[in-house]
């Protein structure tokens, strides 16, 4: 818990106070396993969870989020990916581009 | 309408009454722009859409999907994808993966 708390303290330091309070309400819910926020060079900046796990679903959910941003462009040049659910098995992963920030949220199944 | 309810007959043949009860539903939803049924080969088999905008997504939403179940198995071998949902500005689609077929739902942002 303490180790989660300092990580979004680091996020106060590079992102300010909205992106904390918005990261610890997400921490907050039950079923939320772990978060990232992945820069622009697709590296976890901030995360919740361990390192591998993190680089694993960094590199992934930005590939997944890049060919879905390229797809729907292809098929309307004026869409934009907003949110894109990968709900498995065991877990769902939602992954928010944004031009600087990627935000991931890993949860469990309920 | 009449152009659609053939296409979801044509469902009955190839994969019996309970996929066509199934899709109706779908397609009755106010929500739902059209459904498609993609084969394992990756070729759209019944939708509801023109074959254009069906082609393009039949591609893409299978790619992804495939993207996706890879890279689930790297994070955990036992997992498997049940659902991928893309939300953009404009709209939402959802496709479902199986082994013989895989469902894409087009829906209207609500």
């Amino acid at each position: 818990m303490s180790r989660s708390s300092n990580k979004i303290d680091d996020l106060n330091l590079i992102q300010g106070p909205i992106a904390k309070k918005a990261m610890t309400r997400i921490n907050e819910n039950g079923n939320v396993v772990g978060t990232i926020i992945v820069n622009c060079e697709g590296f976890p900046e901030t995360t919740t969870l361990d390192s591998l796990t993190a680089a694993t679903y960094s590199t992934h959910m930005r590939n997944l989020s890049h060919y879905a941003s390229n797809a729907l462009k292809e098929i309307d040049v004026l869409d934009e990916l907003v949110v894109l659910r990968l709900v498995s098995k065991k877990t769902e992963a939602v992954v928010a581009p944004d031009h600087e920030f990627h935000l991931i949220v890993v949860m469990r199944r309920t």
